[in-house]
């Protein structure tokens, strides 16, 4: 078992004794997680990162061998706007297809990192809870490595992403209904099993592995990188468990700290109407009350979102960036998911509330939105 | 319509009329492509090239502006061989996926090209056959551009890849059968109602349209840049009719002339054994022998491969290489869908042929393989 950076509260500062979370704030009903110090970037050379979580290894907090199968340095791709269409003049919409990672979504560049945290810690088998990404992500890396994994699901999970996991050699076992359950036979697996936990067991949700959640930066290097000297007024993340958000929010902040660019982006977080907890915190008045927000969440197209409760990690990542978060219903998310075909791109519909809410925000005359499509649509079209 | 280099017959020279090919050796039974002249390379700096089609406009030829979804640029992966579990010294195996395309294969780098073809041709409706990854390339790019697209496809497309299709708007005519009611359909569409052929629709096949075939040097362009300075001893392909394969020479014949690699790495034809005119060919004594082969092809697990004949242009780059072809049965294409997928890697079985043969190459202590993992096994998992 090698070192590791220690943890600590995102919000209230305090060290952490497991990957529960902040105790403390969650005994207030907060869900937060703990998380290791920023990284140092100073002196590096943007233009010469070749993308991907291993592509800037010192920003990352594990210190064993790299796990990897060519995550990450995805495209971005310029979509149209009404302005192409004839319209009036608008900004630049870029998503950043994030279905061209090994798996299929994001979730690739939290999981090499996890699993190799994972490698380092001496586990044998690693566990994760998920309804869809993350446990294809989950097994593949940890085929890679040469674990054990677990996934656990509930019956939501399509079968595209159910055959995937399968391929992949993880045992799949099914947890019908509430994610207490999960997070039940988890906790038992961790504690009684010890085996290495990818992906979050507590309630509130603390917001997944705090060193799988690091991969995450390298999304921000890429925009970095990929837009250098350029205004990037916005980018927009699909959003749950503010995972993704929260760690491009840490590489964005990273980067400003060591002059490597010139402003943050303000991050906007993307949720469906059936289950948007940072848009309903995000209209109360004053903080105390945003962060122990709870909504009741309903099913949604969007299978890969839907929580009830905003992370705190993702509200401060609004917070520092005067951001946002905006909720659209299905019907929304459905017609954005054919625009998105009807120019070339099958992503998930979670991708596409995400690219639906930079797509208005791309009216504003000279800005340059970027929306993070998250995974690929191809899971999800069949069974 | 904007003027496009003239096309010349691979074997005879003799300049082309259509997009049949070459006629005249037609007549004599064999297959061969018409193509551009090569491009010349000289002065361009690898170290920058960003990779895909685009990232050397200059080598394509087509004038018009670019359609790009983000493909190309593809990671590659280190594989496990036996000497990581204990076995005596061995080559590095290098796998270049694919999968990370836009529509999750390698047609993708052709469909840009040919798409941007087609619209530089003044074309509105494109139309390709296709039992697979090329329908949905077609149907993703022509959806860029704004084209109508149809594909012709049989009953063995896999339900994912049908999904895919439909998604992306494409109109799906089933042709079940043989390839001539196809090729016959495709042909009245070309010339009543002045269609743009994606894909070829003569027989003996000549190989796919050649602008479109273009993209595939990319391939080339980016392992040069990646794997600088070092020393490649084969780059294995899965073929069928060799767009892929005989792409992939025609680049790295332009980067030796122009100095930028110092030789030019062997090219492997990887077959199932159900349908290898490769293989039969390269048994035979002379060439003369060998690019009139015909076998009898029997379907294989491997979908997306199987013709009957060679097509010449493929012979050509394996003749140019000091190459050779191989060709492995279903059971060992299996296994090795299962060995890549016990690593984090779920590619469709087309690909494990290429990866099992070059796995057999990279026994040669000291040897660099690099197989080309030609696309994802997410659209084959269900249905």
């Amino acid at each position: 078992m090698t070192s590791r950076p220690p943890l600590h509260c995102l919000r209230c500062a305090r060290a952490a004794d497991s990957f529960a979370g902040c105790r403390t704030c969650a005994a207030e009903g907060i869900g937060v997680n703990t998380m290791p110090p920023l990284a140092d970037l100073a002196g590096v050379d943007l233009a010469a990162y070749p993308g991907g979580p291993w592509g800037l290894p010192t920003a990352l907090p594990v210190s064993g061998p790299p796990v990897t199968l060519g995550e990450g340095n995805t495209p971005c791709v310029r979509l149209r706007t009404d302005r192409d269409q004839g319209g009036s003049a608008e900004g630049e919409l870029w998503l950043k297809y994030e279905g061209a990672n090994p798996t299929g979504s994001h979730k690739d560049r939290a999981m090499a990192v996890g699993v190799a945290a994972a490698v380092a810690a001496g586990a044998d088998t690693v566990v994760a809870a998920s309804s869809g990404n993350a446990g294809a992500a989950a097994a593949a890396y940890a085929a890679r490595a040469g674990l054990r994994c677990v996934v656990f699901t509930n019956e939501r999970v399509p079968a595209g992403l159910r055959a995937q996991i399968d391929a992949l050699g993880a045992e799949r076992r099914v947890h019908p209904g509430a994610a207490g359950a999960r997070n039940a036979a988890m906790a038992q697996a961790v504690e009684e099993h010890h085996w290495y936990p990818l992906t979050s067991y507590s309630s509130p949700s603390p917001g997944g592995n705090p060193y799988a959640n690091e991969g995450y930066k390298s999304v921000a290097y890429e925009l970095a990188r990929d837009f250098a000297g350029r205004w990037l007024d916005a980018v927009v993340v699909p959003t749950s468990r503010a995972d993704l958000l929260a760690g491009i929010g840490r590489g964005f902040r990273e980067l400003a700290a060591a002059g490597l660019i010139a402003h943050e982006p303000r991050l906007v977080a993307a949720e469906p109407s059936a289950a948007a907890p940072y848009t309903a915190a995000l209209r109360r008045p004053d903080r105390a009350e945003q962060e122990r927000t709870r909504v009741a969440a309903q099913p949604t197209v969007a299978f890969s979102l839907g929580e009830e409760r905003p992370c705190w990690q993702g509200l401060d990542a609004l917070w520092r960036t005067a951001g946002a978060a905006v909720a659209l219903d299905d019907e929304a998310i459905t017609a954005e998911g054919r625009r998105l075909a009807a120019e070339g791109l099958v992503l998930e519909p979670s991708s596409a509330v995400g690219s639906a809410v930079a797509r208005d925000l791309a009216r504003t005359p000279g800005s340059l939105v970027v929306a993070i499509g998250t995974a690929t649509g191809l899971k999800g079209l069949v069974g």
